[in-house]
């Protein structure tokens, strides 16, 4: 790891250059130091100190630096740079960065800003911010590096030095004809270790994934993961090359996922934009998480129904109301374990349809192990710690055996039903995160509560 | 995407070569085609046949295609693969996968292996595979390029070319001194782009973001994320340049991250090693998910002694058991909802320590909404619906009042304690996640039972 003191190391030495380092140093120091930490940095410095370092820097350097700024702080910048100033950074910004701060620009900002870019940045951040953000268009960039097929390995060299002054890497070329149309692919590192005069058509590869402009992007970063590539390249229903999505996207499409795979198991809608959890408004938040709790405030009302059918037992015997909740809480944790589990190894791939049966005969040996624990915790609790009171004829140990068998049934069902959801879901065709905690525990409460009072009344009548 | 039926043509394609084709064309396919769609159709053969097939391969290309194959698929096709075959497909192997193999092997299967391999590939692996799993050591791989300060370009192109000829990406260069240790970076862009005769001295960056051979994974996943790296360099204590972590480890290391902050959330604790759901053990499966759920059925006998104390009230007014399982329910889906988004908007870095009072006032607000939704409708149920006898001087209306208040109270403690939790946590220095929903659930089960008594015991005695 870069250590800590060596990333504040780094840190004071900027400090230090910026007070004291003259230009040349400056300037050298922001271009070559990793852009995280200057951006590190640079986040200490308010606002008017931020544009009046990023003015020292060449457009390039500035550029580059700006893009690793998050939308809402480039945002925030804009409105205190100068028109021209602004644009020749905007010019240099990573074109996908570039296109969603365009996206968040008011339609007056935009009109504003076009006319004092160059013709190839306006078209090109047109077109960018048209796609929608969910799909593969709407993450892409344009920063790529294209030779034609008919060149020699040097002349397509030569290309790639003219046309690829900027830091953003180039790792693959891509091979296409006159009609921007892409054919193939070929990495910088078989160009170099080929004969100068060899030409792209014999060496390039005419197999290659590719993603279509109009995927969905989590589907795109599923294909950068499954194919381990350093970037996809996407193309239009006309086959040309529009853009490519790298890897680093991946990353973030794969933690946004993450977020509303937790929260679709919790029951709460995910979020159409991306907006952090303070941004978010109050009435955003409501909307999100009230269809769920309403729904299942509802549902847990037929638990209701449950106690008042049983309500003779109850009132013959007290006692079992001490542990209700106790019997609720523990199948739900029991079912949303069992569910947690089960829909992770969906999720890794680790499980077939067919392997059903194998899943849920597992998930009985578990809970069956599980349940002499709890079952016997309770047991042991009544019989040794229960000053409660009970009705002729009735001993602790019978009570602690029936409520104790009660909640070891409990244990095992809510596994069943916790691990069963899930698949069944899946099964049908839907996605086994819905199949979400609430639901589950909700469910194993209705039945835990109908197994607890069958067997108790059953008990008691014997 | 490349199309569903695309990659079936593809498949479709291999199928008819490996029945038809001559060995050249065989050999170029298997060569060409994405690697990973390679190993989709061998996955429908047999392991026999599997064998057969990366025997008409070179030794790069069948090592390469190895590679793809998940661990125990590659353990179970090296037991009926000869040893000689199986050392050259070893040796060419992605020098991280064949750690990974290695590992797995048992002692006797490891010794024998060895002295078939040579000389480096033996070093190689015996290094690799000595580092604990979850460290950089341990997931590393060497297959990087070096070049020496002195070198000009055109040499370090020559060195490039000589060294490496597999098919591993090559994107950044290492430039080291002739002790091995690491002085900094140069891109294979940067390397083309200059004039064959300027010294690597002069053009390469001497700032580089690297991580310990001893530090873990996640940490190594995060700085991958953090600097968008293709790889990142993995230096030991003497600072000399070890290995390599490209960035399809740090996707794989945060799902796995991901995988174990769900289960943490639901109070399983987290599997040292990696094995899928149906591999691991029943046993095993029992002992991560024993603990939590112990400890909660035990506090949640806590409820059972609350009961105990407000007995009276509940003998006196039987429907307040009706509604005991909803409040708890209800409170648990709120308490839960709440931890969930606040833990996601920690691990994505959208609230720093000082906005927990921001994020208070929030969940207040929000659940006070969903408080009127919850409460009114089971104030409407009780109202509408109940047919349940009620004691002498107490009407139906004010019952409703009465318990539909307390849920109302119970929603909002509820999402206060949720959101409160994780933020405790973090801020005594542990991970939020840790506030585990049983956690939570069992919390609001106990707050929960308390307000609703105390309020209904407070509201009859008037």
């Amino acid at each position: 790891m870069v250590e800590e003191y060596e990333v504040q190391e780094l840190l004071d030495k900027l400090e230090e250059l910026i007070n004291f380092g003259d230009i040349e140093d400056i300037k050298e120091a922001f271009s070559e130091f990793p852009t995280a930490h200057v951006v590190d940095y640079l986040l200490t410095k308010s606002e008017t100190e931020i544009i009046s370092i990023l003015n020292l820097m060449e457009h390039e350097v500035a550029g580059r630096i700006f893009s690793y700024f998050n939308t809402d702080k480039q945002y925030d910048l804009s409105k205190i740079i100068d028109r021209r100033t602004f644009s020749d950074i905007f010019t240099y910004m990573y074109s996908d960065a570039r296109a969603d701060l365009f996206q968040i620009l008011s339609k007056e900002e935009q009109i504003e800003l076009l006319p004092f870019l160059d013709k190839k940045t306006r078209e090109d951040v047109i077109v960018l911010s048209a796609y929608p953000p969910e799909t593969a268009g709407g993450i892409m960039s344009t920063d790529f590096a294209t030779i034609l097929i008919h060149m020699t390995c040097q002349q397509a060299l030569a290309k790639i030095r003219h046309d690829a002054p900027s830091q953003k890497m180039i790792y693959y070329i891509y091979v296409v004809n006159d009609n921007m149309e892409m054919l193939g692919i070929i990495t910088i590192k078989d160009l170099i270790m080929s004969d100068p005069k060899d030409i792209v058509k014999e060496l390039y590869n005419d197999h290659f994934v590719y993603a279509d402009v109009n995927d969905d992007r989590e589907d795109v970063a599923g294909q950068i993961e499954k194919h381990d590539l350093v970037a996809i390249p996407v193309l239009n229903s006309l086959k040309q090359l529009v853009g490519i999505v790298s890897h680093e996207e991946a990353i973030d499409i794969i933690r946004a996922e993450h977020t509303e795979d937790m929260e679709k198991f919790m029951g709460i809608v995910p979020s159409i934009d991306e907006q952090g959890y303070l941004e978010t408004t109050t009435i955003s938040h409501f909307k999100r998480r009230v269809a769920w709790l309403v729904i299942l405030a509802g549902v847990g009302l037929i638990s209701g129904v449950i106690i008042q059918y049983y309500q003779g037992v109850l009132e013959h015997l007290i006692i079992l109301a001490l542990y209700m909740p106790m019997m609720t809480a523990t199948g739900g944790n029991m079912g949303s374990q069992a569910a947690t589990v089960v829909i992770r190894a969906i999720a890794l791939d680790q499980i077939q349809d067919t392997d059903w049966i194998k899943i849920l005969l597992k998930e009985l040996r578990i809970s069956f192990l599980l349940s002499f624990c709890v079952g016997g915790l309770v047991f042991l609790k009544i019989v040794i710690f229960s000053s409660q009171p009970l009705p002729q004829g009735l001993s602790h140990i019978y009570i602690g055996s029936i409520i104790g068998a009660a909640i070891a049934i409990q244990v095992i069902s809510s596994a069943i039903i916790g691990a069963g959801l899930p698949l069944l879901v899946r099964r049908l065709g839907g996605d086994p995160a819905v199949a979400a905690s609430p639901a589950i525990t909700t469910t194993v409460d209705i039945t835990g509560l109908l197994i607890y009072f069958s067997i108790a009344s059953n008990a008691i009548s014997i």
